[in-house]
């Protein structure tokens, strides 16, 4: 890291074991470390999984707001004032990290505060480091196969809607919902009647202590999910 | 790593420093690592990505012919002396590392193997680990949004069939074509055709030395891909 520049790091789903050894070394050698948090005085998941490769006596390590809103002035607004933050002092000469949970380009926070940069600091010189995602940590920890040969898999946050739920099951042989929480009853009522219930695998917190797997109806049905849920709903495999 | 076992471990797209601390840590404690390799006299992709991190006089490093092939009994014999051969060595109180490129559970040799060890050895105690996949390598080498919000990513290997990729270009947002090479001139045809050459990001040997990234009618048209190369098709955002 000899030129000042800005890196976006995906720190995996929060164990930090699942950080890359590239992740680790940015960090380890970066000036300032930017962490998002959704909420005044929450910790910021992302930067508790890396805490233990920081050093605060070396290193300026900054939360950075990103609130949970639909308002896009408050949005547009946090964007910004990270994105100038980090063109300054890239400009200053600093390595700058900002750390997200996952991958940097798959469903986070990360990907806005790019685009902000680039728009407003299109000099600041910026490399992404990918992050193990909570959907491949979910696979590992239920041994349960994403895809194989010509299989299709599909993504879906389940908040899209139960019709493109729907067309996706019908299409993919694979389909991983995300953000199941806001609709989880309904979600088990459309994988129930459409069959696919018995080869749903649930999965909270993937990779973290707290990681929980349930399977089949009685156990998914009796569950009150947390807000990093998933489901992987496969297709029956020829033994 | 106290008790004898195998490891399913994802060494990442081949760049060392794409494999995650826990894969590191795993494979330097391991006494024997399985590498797959797909042709005799050929080397390992997989093995050739952490071979700076392991040693030779003290580890046993085998490298096993998967071979490409069609024919399912040849595939399954090889599957189950790769088995064997992992619970022989456990039995014998031995840590067990095999590697696969990318991630064990996302178009991966390790499915099979992992499949074939829980059938014929179901008393091997077995770990996963996940690993970075060409996709998140890819996404972040073009600095290209995966999905974000309530968008859809479809995984498809292109030579699933032209009619279930274009299904999969009208109802995701995302579509990430894997295998592209076989298929490639109709590929960019079909892109071409409906109206996506200009959202179309090629990208070959994502995090490796010889990576190239390729956008636009031109670029796409005048090259002949490489075997691992992918192609991510996104929509045109709002600015």
């Amino acid at each position: 890291m000899a030129t000042a520049a800005a890196y976006a790091v995906g720190v995996g789903p929060g164990d930090p074991e699942l950080l890359t050894r590239k992740g680790e070394r940015i960090l380890r050698g970066a000036d300032v470390i930017l962490a998002p948090v959704a909420r005044i005085g929450e910790p910021s998941v992302a930067l508790d999984a890396v805490r233990e490769l920081l050093d605060p006596e070396r290193q300026e390590i900054i939360t950075h707001l990103f609130p949970m809103t639909a308002d896009p002035g408050r949005l547009a607004e946090s964007w910004q004032g990270a994105a100038d933050l980090i063109a300054q002092r890239v400009r200053a000469g600093k390595q700058v990290a900002f750390i997200t949970i996952g991958d940097p380009l798959l469903y986070s926070t990360s990907i806005y505060l790019l685009r902000t940069l680039g728009e407003a600091h299109p000099d600041i010189p910026v490399e992404i480091v990918p992050g193990i995602s909570s959907i491949n940590t979910a696979a590992a920890a239920a041994a349960i196969p994403l895809a194989e040969s010509e299989e299709r898999v599909a993504i879906i946050p389940a908040t899209a809607g139960m019709d493109k739920i729907m067309e996706a099951l019908v299409r993919n042989e694979t389909v991983v919902l995300l953000k199941v929480k806001p609709v989880y009853g309904e979600l088990l009522d459309l994988l129930q009647q459409s069959g696919r219930l018995g080869n749903t695998v649930f999965v909270e917190r993937a990779g973290s202590p707290r990681q929980k797997i349930l399977r089949g109806a009685e156990q998914l049905a009796g569950h009150a999910p947390d807000y990093l849920s998933l489901m992987i709903v496969s297709s029956p495999h020829p033994a």
